[in-house]
């Protein structure tokens, strides 16, 4: 494989733009299908998700009531927009009202149906009862059912429709609908304490620095707020995806590492193309290797997201310590075993875990986790620079190529991206130093295994502004329900963070006292 | 007069919109000229300014090179939207570069042109020398000559085009502006110090709340954030305008109070208007007694702005303590004499001090001011109620009506107000109990006889949130040039304000240097 050809190889979470449902923005460019695309946090090919059939942890009694707020469109301009109707869910049996000043948790809801967010952040809902507190899951704005414009295909119609699916927008759309329950509540003294994983983590930790007034504090689990403009190493997220099989199993790690080159070999013939099909169980006849490639590499990064110590079905129905399962296949075969069957054997565990996959289909994705918005997302505000390391990384070597990236988001959305804005907005390059002046209450949680933490706060920024880091927690593991089989450290991780919510509630009363009897 | 109508009557800064120039938004509503308007802080009665012979005070030279900046229209959606040139003033001769960390100095532009701030804002350039400081005056978006689309009449032709004219907006674009100077300088590390006076120290303090990682501490002066929803009474500008006049004299206050029945009664007949229109020397026939209010009143609380304690050219050029002056010569004339003619005597001192003036046109607006963009202000976000007391003020009884500014905007601009969106976004009910967790490094400065004052933040309200509260200031004199005549408080209060920046700074570098040296 020459140096050009590799430089141009696939990455995982750089995927291929609408290769597999006809995207609602058509475009030339977009039947193209060779675009590398930005990372995501969940997955394309990820089981969808089944709605109806989510709470499955039996302790855990997840109940709420839905309902709809009447949001604006473009809360910074006054455009004559029509408005849209936010969903959001809702549970008030715990909570001991306004008289009693009780707090009201409200989720950050992130890139997907805020009922899949819902169920799978047991820990909002087993905690709330321990304070007495309303729970409020808000949907982000362009996901589940809240669309602007009525519909989904309206939604995402075209770029002019698309255009105020935005960070700053979602913010808003938090900040006046949990303003107006308060006040409708007659709740305006009870504090607000903010929730999120993943990019919900970056929300809740970005709500509290853009609208400390709103809420008191944040728990933002694996939020990567530093995942921009290279503030951190852009290799730094496939270096962790490659660590974690390494730690399980060197060998594993070099069976991956050099599988690729396998495959591109094996794909220089049409022959070749169909032993791959075969040897990997394809639905299809694979016509490039590409694909092939992302569904590999997308499943390892997931493994590295879930790599969670017990049983779950978050993304895909996985056993404990999944990568040590698949590195367990992958060297379970005696010496002379082909790299490509131990990485189908490896790749089984992730993809066909029950076992009751007959072939898999390198198209499928999961529509209903947001993907498309997430693309958008992606080719507007949050531009987050990936690369590969040749030496570090299992993956092909790949740099990060802004100019294309640039390109290609501009042929398949008609728009061009700013990349520098987030940091602009939010902060980036000196947020740490910069916190310590003017945040407090936050907690940064993450787990070391979750590639994700690469591009979180892993220090103590001050007093108030918490990391804590567990070196075998995965993606926002925390926030997950807790079970008998959670480990002591996760435990005592999730005791840290209640107590550190307990001290932001009780000082914020204390505040409130002192100025109760001072009048 | 009876109560409805009394009601129904004008208050100053509750102006009639479009009244005298055309409007480039032209309705059916927008004739009828009935509308009683927002409060604005710059005249719309107020000498045009000469910005060609602007800088009068010799000590001082302001010397700038004039710059434009490649601005979004709407930061926060990725609309298919122009973008507009922002003009922006810079000196960097006193600046010792990047390599000292030198700071800047950056003046949140208002609503106007920023070019009469620049040289109204003496105390930034003669600070800046002993600072070492680099010197940047943004233009707000839509004032001078920074007009998306292209051109003035383009920018105000509808509520379409001005939709983007708002606070975050702007806010934004100071934001986009100094990250790219900082950038194409290598000044990334030097500190910026915002200063801002009235609505631009409005938008001095927000930057700070909002992004507080972009300056590292503001001069907010005479800035009202807390002039909204009535966080503080809708009475206590016109009652802070009216106690500027009664401190001065109670029979001059008795006077004004009583002349607006005097006015009303002679309004009954086409003869008492031509007598009114004779005894106020007016250049047309008076139609309606509200234009003769409404001209009175204004200069009434423009007088209580800018009652500084020298002669200045603010808005008007004016002797030294102008309400004094007022006063003295409607109290100067022997008993006997009419309520009218002190009045007019009264008045003269504000519309014709130097006495050049032979006749008086009601109609005369300042559009180099940005009257117009104001008017859009108020009338989408910057919703300031504002009432008159009937027990406490001099003008006549009002209270504000919520229901018909709305529908008053609306017929105008085809555009409802968010009124309580400014709260939302930047905070207010609890903001000082509020910034005390998470805000810092903000001068709040106010003169006590400046009517905005009552919308300011007038206590301490931590450590490094400062409120420097001069009985005898008016509207933002502390930023005004200084003179060999400034009272002692005024050069203490500039002292206090120089030291506490300077605080800032050295902060700054002492955690850089901590940090630089833990490397």
């Amino acid at each position: 494989m020459g140096k050009t050809s590799t430089a141009n190889l696939l990455l995982p979470f750089l995927f291929v733009l609408f290769s597999s449902s006809p995207p609602l923005i058509t475009t030339e460019a977009s039947k193209l299908g060779s675009f590398r695309f930005a990372p995501r946090f969940f997955g394309r090919f990820a089981a969808n998700a089944d709605l109806n059939n989510l709470q499955t942890h039996k302790s855990l009694k997840i109940q709420y009531e839905t309902r709809y707020f009447t949001q604006v469109l473009d809360h910074f301009s006054f455009s004559n927009l029509p408005t849209f109707q936010q969903r959001y869910l809702i549970n008030t049996d715990h909570w001991l009202g306004p008289n009693s000043m009780a707090p009201i948790f409200l989720y950050c809801g992130n890139e997907g149906d805020i009922e899949w967010f819902a169920v799978n952040t047991g820990f909002v809902w087993e905690i709330a009862p321990l304070f007495n507190a309303m729970v409020v899951f808000p949907e982000h704005r362009y996901y589940g059912k809240s669309m602007p414009f009525g519909s989904r295909d309206s939604a995402y119609k075209n770029a002019a429709s698309l255009s105020y699916l935005t960070a700053e927008q979602a913010l808003a759309d938090f900040a006046a609908l949990i303003t107006d329950l308060k006040r409708n509540m007659s709740a305006e003294a009870c504090p607000v304490v903010l929730f999120g994983g993943s990019y919900g983590g970056m929300l809740a930790a970005w709500m509290r620095i853009k609208y400390p007034h709103i809420a008191i504090g944040a728990l933002a689990s694996s939020a990567p707020i530093l995942q921009f403009e290279n503030i951190v190493p852009p290799e730094t997220f496939y270096d962790i995806v490659s660590n974690d099989f390494r730690r399980e199993s060197v060998s594993c790690f070099n069976t991956i590492k050099k599988s690729w080159d396998a495959i591109e070999a094996e794909g220089q013939t049409e022959e070749g193309l169909l032993r791959l099909t075969e040897e990997f169980h394809l639905c299809r006849n694979l016509r490039s290797t590409q694909d092939l490639e992302d569904w590999l590499e997308s499943a390892y990064s997931y493994l590295a997201m879930v790599d969670y110590p017990y049983p779950s079905d978050f993304m895909m129905p996985l056993p404990g310590n999944p990568i040590k399962e698949v590195c367990r296949k992958i060297d379970s075969f005696p010496d002379g075993t082909s790299t490509l069957e131990r990485i189908f054997a490896g790749v089984s565990v992730y993809y066909n875990y029950t076992g009751v996959v007959d072939c898999f289909d390198l198209g499928e994705s999961n529509q209903d986790l947001g993907a498309d918005g997430w693309d958008w997302q992606a080719c507007t505000e949050m531009v987050m620079p990936m690369s590969s390391s040749q030496s570090t990384s299992m993956f092909t070597a790949y740099d990060f190529n802004y100019s294309s990236y640039q390109d290609e988001c501009f042929k398949h959305f008609g728009i061009k991206p700013r990349s520098r804005w987030i940091t602009t907005e939010f902060g980036g390059h000196n947020l740490l130093t910069d916190l310590k002046t003017f945040g407090s209450n936050i907690i940064f949680s993450n787990g070391l295994l979750d590639p994700w933490s690469g591009g979180g706060v892993l220090q103590n920024v001050s007093e108030t502004i918490t990391a804590l880091v567990t070196k075998e927690g995965a993606h926002h593991i925390d926030l997950r329900p807790s079970i008998d089989e959670d480990p002591d450290w996760l435990v005592e991780q999730r005791a840290s963070e209640v107590k550190l919510i307990t001290g932001w509630i009780n000082k914020y009363y204390q505040e409130r006292s002192v100025l109760f009897s001072s009048i």
